[in-house]
């Protein structure tokens, strides 16, 4: 085949957009969660690719037959599982924009208006969210979109191992046994994959307790803990505060920890990556306590609650030298005149990769069409409709809250065995009807439902927990 | 505003495929570099995001107005500058599926169909490559889409530390001063930024001259070098070996590498990223000899010349265990029965973040549409625009080839200083017609002109050649 002509594509395009609609139209009517075993969709395709090219119908029909009975519908509206990850129509035609300009913002040079609009679109979620003026762009820091909170954690310990050292490791490598980061065992596990990633490896991880009931790190702790580090000549390197943690939504004392953060120098990074765009209410604006005073990088997941498709983390850094001279390499190849005038960001030295897609064009979007007044009206939607779970888990006596209810995240389970609620679990999500995950808490199985999903309305929330207690009574009339 | 409605969405996705449809027509009447300075578009765009959601058709018309006019357009039938990053539209329409659907790859439970797809797609372009069965979805390795070949070499280097310290860096993290890499000048500057991301500094990169007047490496110097640290007590961890370097498109000697690899028990990471797709063609084949016999690793990207837009990078391992060994951490918010059956595969160990987009169907799509058949017309026709450059340069005694042309890569010089070199680049850019980049090939400046766009036809590459000849003789006549 040579290229479709552009009235092919505009031929094809219409067809795809059809296509979502009518998906989104009729997700309601799929099962939640598919009913393959592994290798089921791998069998099924071809064992070779096609010498010939083929017409693009054929792509979309065996997408409708092979692939869709295969797929978990994140963006169905009885979706509850981990943690929402919004898609919506600005965002995605934002980001069909972005793929049909295929530009590149490696460099401000590679395409200023790719840099420009980031850098502007981050300054109005931090205002959005009440980030600090030194996250700003008229600050020392800046923010820029990386592709997942994990990516942020990286570079997080990578500027704090460039500013713990006075630039040495960069060229001499980490010293093993030297550097320590503190979690608890609540924080994500991608803190414990960016020690081993960076070479600190987990030994490097020291687990702060949690305080007993709770799943927020413990001060004291924090402090015996640091305290034993500095006597045993190890240098405390960063400390990760959860936000909204991935198990249970707990929210670390970030204050507390800045204050004893800044008193031994380490690096604070906030990880706000489902919670921290509820910020955008004022009523939660509390989620930022002490990222104003201490923080000295933050990240927060568009991706998840705000509207926004994957991939879209936003992450900023109080100290963007730290950061880029951590990262700045530049070769012949890229060299240029804007680079070398110290006037623009060349956002490749603030991530791991070096090519870039032009993510902000769909965070902007979802900023114009949605506005602020639009997004908090979803955060506190989403917010009410775990409010209304948990006050029907309350009111059921087979079941208890594990945690209190946070945000849009409620975990609950059966007052019963650990494995009586796994079996929950597994039978709810076989109903296609809803689909929950899992966690424990203190080793006891608790089930998450989250909620805060674009399409998700209150009456989608009633049929899931309707399909929760069928499936409770079922097993417990077994 | 709530959310737009199917039919909402129908209307503005019609209108956002015309926007393409229309861009890609009128693309070359657009100039391909923009003329802003730093900060022209910042300032143009407003200072606080808005309180009440606007309509899409304000996104439309600021994306014309303030927007277009400061992108490089990648996609500009006349830009020949870095590597091409070709679009298609099969890949933007299968994007646009990717994010309709917006589900999560990060486990198979996640989307079963989202894991199959990748590992059946990456086995076609794995047979189509020529790429050797241990690679393949059979043998004891596989394949998996990255984000770039910068990520892949960052999982070259984790893989050989964990294979080369029978797992103890991910526990204990790296030494410093034990490990070293092998590179040449030529290597992309992801190698180094590795090292500098995994703890092992700048120090551990020996980079290994080049053989005179050529830009691959030296086998003699990589022996000695190999030699000389063993003497010193290093551990020779990974050898890159690239096959189409970023300047010039010069292929390191794969086989003897390997060779010498194996006798040592270094990683071989093959970064093919540019030139490794051009095996599609059987006369081609040559650019992988060596790889069958001795990479553990190698990627290629798509996103460059294959037509799949960014991001797209191919990655290949012939021990997955390596791999997933270094990487896998498993919380139990993300257990579940088909990962612990260990029938499945779970791709967030196969790469630094967790979350991942379904980007193998703009691969599918395009290996689909285009058939194999047409993925060589693609490449063929890139490399036939190369010769033509080469043959017009060397008919025009201003001129000289700096490196014989290779693939749809030609490098050359005005006959002149440096800066003239640099001058020219100025000029020729500023006319808007075209775009090239430059390099340094033994300190002496060389203009790339990178053909293999996705819409380039030999007029387009005449105009941008004959633009070339107009400003040197302006230039010339000073």
């Amino acid at each position: 085949m040579t290229n479709m002509s552009p009235d092919e594509f505009r031929h094809y395009g219409y067809r795809v957009v059809d296509w979502i609609a009518d998906y989104w139209k009729h997700l309601e009517s799929l099962p939640v969660a598919p009913r393959v075993e592994p290798g089921d969709i791998l069998r099924r395709l071809p064992a070779h690719p096609p010498e010939q090219g083929e017409s693009f119908d054929a792509v979309l029909s065996d997408l409708d037959e092979l692939l869709v009975p295969g797929l978990l519908h994140w963006q169905h509206p009885r979706f509850f599982g981990y943690f929402p990850a919004n898609s919506s129509p600005p965002a995605v035609l934002a980001d069909l924009l972005c793929s049909g300009l295929g530009v590149q913002g490696m460099l401000w040079v590679t395409s200023p208006a790719c840099t420009e609009l980031e850098q502007r679109v981050l300054d109005w979620l931090a205002q959005a969210l009440g980030l600090p003026e030194r996250f700003r762009l008229a600050g020392p820091g800046g923010g820029v979109i990386q592709d997942t909170a994990s990516s942020s954690v990286i570079l997080a310990v990578l500027a704090a191992l460039h500013r713990a050292s006075a630039g040495r490791v960069r060229r001499d490598g980490v010293t093993p046994g030297r550097y320590v980061c503190y979690v608890t065992a609540e924080t994500h596990s991608a803190v414990t994959k960016a020690a081993v990633i960076t070479g600190l490896g987990e030994q490097a991880i020291r687990q702060v307790p949690t305080r007993p009931g709770e799943q927020a790190m413990d001060l004291t702790q924090l402090r015996g803990l640091v305290t034993a580090d500095l006597v045993a000549g190890h240098t405390s390197l960063l400390a990760v505060a959860t936000v909204g943690t991935t198990s249970t939504c707990a929210v670390d004392p970030v204050p507390g920890m800045g204050a004893l953060c800044r008193e031994h120098g380490i690096w604070l990074h906030v990880d706000a990556a489902y919670a921290g765009v509820a910020a955008v209410c004022p009523e939660l604006r509390w989620l930022h306590d002490g990222v104003a005073e201490f923080a000295d990088s933050y990240c927060t997941n568009p991706h998840k609650w705000l509207l926004t498709n994957f991939d879209c983390d936003t992450f900023w850094v109080a100290d963007r030298a730290a950061l880029t001279g951590a990262l700045s390499i530049l070769p012949e190849y890229l060299r240029n005149e804007a680079s070398e005038s110290g006037q623009v960001t060349d956002y490749r030295d603030w991530q791991i990769p070096l090519g870039r897609r032009f993510r902000a064009l769909k965070l902007w979007a979802v900023l114009r069409c949605y506005g602020l007044a639009g997004l908090r009206e979803h955060i506190r939607r989403g917010i009410e409709h775990a409010q209304h779970v948990a006050r029907w888990i309350t009111a059921d006596e087979r079941f208890e809250l594990t945690t209190p209810q946070r945000l849009s995240l409620v975990c609950f389970r059966l007052r019963a065995a650990n494995q009586a609620n796994l079996d929950l679990l597994a039978r709810v999500n076989a109903t296609g009807i809803t689909f929950l995950t899992h966690t424990k808490i203190d080793e006891r199985v608790s089930l998450r439902f989250a909620a805060g999903g674009t399409h998700t309305e209150l009456h989608h929330v009633e049929q899931a927990w309707r399909c929760v207690q069928q499936q409770a009574a079922t097993l417990l009339a077994g």
